[in-house]
């Protein structure tokens, strides 16, 4: 339908989150109507992304600078008996942007909807065993965790993946906690379900 | 624009919450599509709803049967230590469907959104707290309030009322709760505001 | 769950178009809370729509005053050649709104999704026939009509219903139209479906 | 807030159409999960397009081949008497979808929203009277335009734009026609515009 060129490059775009090809589409034709320099400032900067950027040797959160650790592993006012456990990097910044957590973080890399063997392999949950039972190993020092939070969604496929690593963590002995239910800012009771009430209900203060 | 009469009843129809205009006019063609019968079968229900419906002494819940008190308020098997002050009726009802609050109820009629007398005059909080201080007084027996939840909308209106009810009831000393804030099911962490999530890890269990 | 007369009446709202239980609940509270006047003031002008308005005898639409026929019909400068058959009352008052429209008008009562005969009777479709092959008859003179608008909604009943009339009115042997298809105010290319576009195409001007 | 250069990165997806930080962020992560081969398909791509892409000499529609013309400018089945003028390269495409259209298009790049001078150099006025009054000399041959469709959305920039089209046009001498208005598929004549609704009755058939 479109030239080979314009086809191709929107058919990649479509796989990018959110992307449809009408989407797509106007993506390209945006692109069509960069200056060349323009073009080559987002296409270095694609490029650099992959050679400048590492990936935290402890939590797995992009960085960029000096060693293995990210800023906020290195961070030595971090309490490191505290980690929160997150599906992605941007729940982390969301976090992060509440300035109410102080402790460590491990980024999941997905969830499971069920308990097939390729779905639990796309979780990084080894990796999570291991920098729970040896911090040090991994560049944290000095603490031992004494709570995990998993902070995974409160949907379907969150609540799976905290059940399965509830299970995983359980031989380790430590306090495993999820992120409060309830009702949001600007929620009203008529509109909630039941089940988010209930919480509601149970964790009054 | 409409014949009198039928305007007259479209404009009757538009004071209705969350009833406009338009679907005014919906539904006086639909009455005028009626029967005799059902013309009259709603006529009658509506004229009964005054006459047989009661308001519970002591709640100021819609009841009907005998007696002052609705059903709720004269069940021996609620806990009459615990009171949960609601917005309006509906929002008794809904919690009422979680089956996880065994305590009695006092509806306020409303929510201030501002300290202006007129607005204050909408609340029950004179009935409210002489309900509190004096339940037999009312025809609740048997015991003493311990805990008021002030279960007002998470919203700027609910939020204002509960400030004005916390200052009101202060020197009664009870133990003063709001509902529980946090991510309802289905939430996303990524699309959840500040102050919500700040809750949710507060309230972490 | 709700006291019976509360309850019933949640029932009967529960059947006005675009009402669901919980907006007929919000309907009943706020019954609840309006004076015994306000309550008679409605209960009347619901009882007063059965007894004051009359139907008209050429069109259907609902009137108030002297005679058989409504204003529109009555009126001498309508144009008596030119005849919009629409789905209900509310298309009429949309029509009559543009200003654009000078002939007469016929309210057809309802749409057939098939060609059921328990749908066709719901339909005034005899009635519409005998309005057009005789309009003297049904008190209007002076003309005969030209052009049949069938101005049923562009939906798929509005269309089956618009097929329908067309094969009832062929042998009668006027001319018969549908209102323009095309592009609305506000549209957007990108988002119009191929047979608005069409349409728009073909009717270009 | 991120890394210096996921955060450059982000503020260029920013600037795509339909972009905001949030999404841009989620396109940076996924990019960021690409294999090293995914990242090159992507850039080479993107690079390609400027590269192998052509610009149409005569309606400024990009394609990819031989020559200045893309495939509809030298398809010799097009009727060439008929010119369409739309806003950008996804209209044209949405046009040709309908299958209806048999003539020439003219892609105009942009819409004014005021006369302002800025504002009218974005668009191709200058380039679009070239071609109708010598078409010839951009390589179409063996007619003379008839008519021209300006088929700009029926929205205010795309109105102020057709206006401002006509003025320009009207020396020429040419026919010049807008896209039908009227009811789109699925509308209801409840809900349609007094305009929209206006345009439908005249334009019936």
């Amino acid at each position: 339908m479109y030239p080979k060129s314009i086809q191709k490059l929107i058919d990649l775009f479509s796989r990018f989150p959110t992307v449809g090809p009408r989407t797509a589409a106007r993506f390209v034709f945006y692109l069509m109507r960069l200056s060349k320099e323009e073009t080559e400032e987002l296409i270095n900067s694609i490029s650099n992304l992959k050679k400048v950027v590492k990936i935290c040797h402890f939590c797995f959160n992009p960085f960029e600078g000096e060693g293995e650790l990210c800023k906020i592993c290195t961070d030595p006012s971090r309490d490191r008996t505290l980690l929160c456990v997150v599906e992605k990097e941007t729940d982390l910044i969301t976090l992060e942007n509440t300035k109410k957590y102080k402790g460590l973080y491990f980024i999941l890399g997905g969830t499971v909807s069920s308990l097939k063997k390729e779905e639990i392999k796309k979780l990084r949950s080894e990796e999570l065993l291991g920098r729970i039972k040896n911090p040090e190993k991994f560049g944290i020092s000095g603490s031992q965790f004494k709570e995990i939070i998993i902070a995974t969604n409160p949907t379907t496929e969150g609540e799976a993946t905290a059940l399965y690593l509830k299970r995983l963590l359980k031989l380790l002995n430590k306090k495993i906690t999820r992120l409060g239910r309830g009702l949001p800012v600007g929620a009203e009771l008529e509109y909630a379900d039941e089940e988010t009430l209930g919480s509601a209900l149970e964790g009054r203060k």
